[in-house]
């Protein structure tokens, strides 16, 4: 099965908004081993998006359009999908009356436009909308409508809750199987692609073997390499189980490069560690200069553990408040100084830190990329240092997250409060 | 002109990279008034780059390729467009002698691979490259030669500065326009884009009846509004003359509204203020986080003009380490307690403070989107509070590009030192 992705919307076009919903669907596309060889973005125009509709089903066996769906004149999607069918729009009554009991709840009257959002091309199947109001669609198209067409809202996590419950499932049954499918993925941090292949190539060669679990590699930036393991059986209890023994077999090789499961951000892994060990948290940072904390402050909750911290960006702001020893401050003897130093300011239970150069010129004899990551956690006071590549911004950006994964296995030898 | 925009790349499909260049592109061409109505992803594979180049010049007169102009042999988009254009690639010396020259005052050995960075398209034209190794196309297409593929990295500020000096120009010259033109982008925060529409609706009247120069309006999130100024004239002096004009004309209807010109950004607009006043800047966020110190930083020369800050995320911390008044902590009196105490203790000039709801539920009777910008500078300890749009994340960046403006809009009121 070949799937095309395609993202309406004039604002996408004029650079007003940037088109992160494509990629991930391409992520996920490439987890689920669907082959995509093209992504297009139109603006609202429904010649245009009928256009393109046809040029991608002439190639591919499926579609995924996303945007277009909202209440508004200009939203035209389910219009443009409907003449790629040859059929008309009929009103769903079931979705109408969904929509209008969500306004009726919220106590707001119901502009008569958003019944547009209940128009289904004849022959769709709709997408249940469980976040917002507008469903998506499965719209068969072709003779004996042999490929298909989704549509899916551009509001991303709307997007991505149809996707992974109906689309991929649904792709991965026209792809042959009838079979319950179940996937996973397995954040990693603190080892390269071909380094984990590496790691993990007997458990490679023996599933390549078998073919069921599989397991694929993505490299993500700075979150880090994800692993997915997909497992098939013939009911989901089975593959689910399959995917369980796969999981601890993965665990058991890469063991602590494995920070957090799915969606969960490194942040939120180190928060819920924190939560559990009954700890509190501060941050003293110069060279990420408040990428940490505005990692940490995103998590949901995270009053429950983060204290706050500072941003020592003048070295005199490390002596004087934070009370680092006078001297080089891209050193090991400045960064366990910063963590021990705002834990004791701000009466946290530990404290991290960050300190080097994000460059384009060196530092105290020292070269652009090299930061110092401090931690202060009972008796334990000491920093490791870390040699980061790229630009200004990536050396921050990586050093912020390589901060935080320092303080996550620092509490996984710490035992739960 | 009709434009469109390939972008090369197996990684973007792959979701491993978010396609940001499209976006920057659709930007550009939006505002230099050329109409641009797809943009197409593809991998790097050669049949399928060459069927994109095909589809898009069936529609289009223009096609920016970017990316796939690297040494290694997956990149292909040089032969991609020798295939379409129909002709062979030949080695362009003069190009080679750069790259060979480059690698050696880095005293590098080149790969024999690089040079494959000098092969042209038979009659295509080269764009100097000034920032790396692979130079951009401009290849004549069709019969006659009266449609062109334009290819450029996919390094993104090599990208944009070959687009920039080259391919807008070219494109607009394509247009019928023999004249120079010229164009500048003044960035506005506090109005939207219909107020600003409104505010000029006297100068859009008059430039629509002399048709030159023209204003066009670009909404870009969290980093504001922008207005583009173009002038068309028989010779860039006159191009120049015009546009300057046209910047104090709209600089006396939007006034403060305007807070930088072109590239610079909020935060560096900023930065030299408080540089030009000889003022130092301590930072106390709560909503906020870190995001504001970290916009901060990655200003060049921050270290000139800011000394760091404190993040008081518990209340504890405002209380304890900045002096706030034990008492509601979204307040007028917490914000400016917050201001004044983070300048005090870090012994900075002036010192500003945000404070407020993310959501997604209320705090201290206020409901979410309530945030309290806090400044204190000289005599002048003050907040103003503010109501934002949006979700937790929203909420947060909208508020620190806000307090940085509010601090612009006070120094503008202060006498440069």
């Amino acid at each position: 099965v070949r799937c095309e992705v395609l993202a309406v919307g004039t604002e996408l076009l004029l650079g007003q908004i940037v088109d992160t919903n494509s990629s991930w669907i391409g992520e996920q596309l490439a987890l689920a081993g669907i082959d995509s060889v093209r992504q297009v973005k139109v603006g609202d125009n429904q010649p245009r998006i009928v256009a393109a509709l046809r040029t991608a089903l002439e190639q591919a066996d499926a579609v995924i359009v996303c945007g277009g769906l909202g209440p508004t004149q200009d939203d035209i999607t389910r219009e443009a999908i409907a003449e790629v069918m040859g059929v008309e729009l009929r009103r769903d009554d079931a979705v109408a009356e969904v929509i209008a009991g969500m306004f009726a709840t919220r106590g707001r009257r119901m502009p008569e436009n958003n019944l547009r959002q209940a128009d289904v091309p004849d022959g769709a199947t709709v997408i249940e909308q469980r976040l917002g109001t507008a469903p998506g669609l499965i719209c068969p198209v072709g003779p004996g409508g042999d490929k298909v067409v989704y549509a899916v809202p551009g509001v991303p996590y709307e997007m991505q809750e149809m996707v992974e419950r109906a689309i991929i499932p649904d792709l991965q049954r026209r792809s042959g199987e009838r079979s319950a499918i179940r996937s996973r993925v397995l954040r990693t941090w603190g080892e390269s692609e071909s380094g984990l292949a590496e790691r993990l190539a007997p458990r490679l060669d023996a599933l390549d073997v078998a073919g069921n679990p599989t397991l694929a590699f993505l490299a993500s930036g700075i979150e880090g390499i994800k692993v997915r393991i997909t497992a098939r059986a013939a009911t989901p209890e089975e593959a689910e189980a399959l995917l369980a023994a796969e999981e601890a077999e993965v665990r058991a090789v890469l063991g602590e490069l494995v920070f957090a499961v799915d969606e969960e951000t490194m942040e939120a892994s180190v928060g819920r560690q924190l939560v559990a060990c009954g700890l509190t948290l501060a941050v003293a940072e110069s060279v990420t200069g408040g990428l940490v904390q505005a990692r940490i402050v995103s998590v949901a909750g995270a009053s429950e553990f983060f204290v706050g911290g500072v941003v020592a960006y003048d070295s005199k702001v490390k002596f004087d408040l934070l009370r680092v020893p006078e001297g080089p401050v891209v050193s090991e003897a400045a960064a366990t100084a910063m963590a021990d130093g705002v834990r004791t300011l701000l009466g946290a239970d530990v404290g991290v830190s960050t300190t080097g150069v994000a460059g384009p010129t060196e530092q105290d004899g020292e070269p652009p990329g090299t930061v110092w990551l401090g931690l202060a956690l009972g008796d334990r006071v000491e920093a490791v240092q870390i040699r980061l590549p790229g630009d200004r911004d990536r050396v921050r950006q990586y050093a912020a997250i390589s901060v935080l994964d320092r303080l996550r296995r620092v509490l996984l030898e710490t035992p739960a409060g």
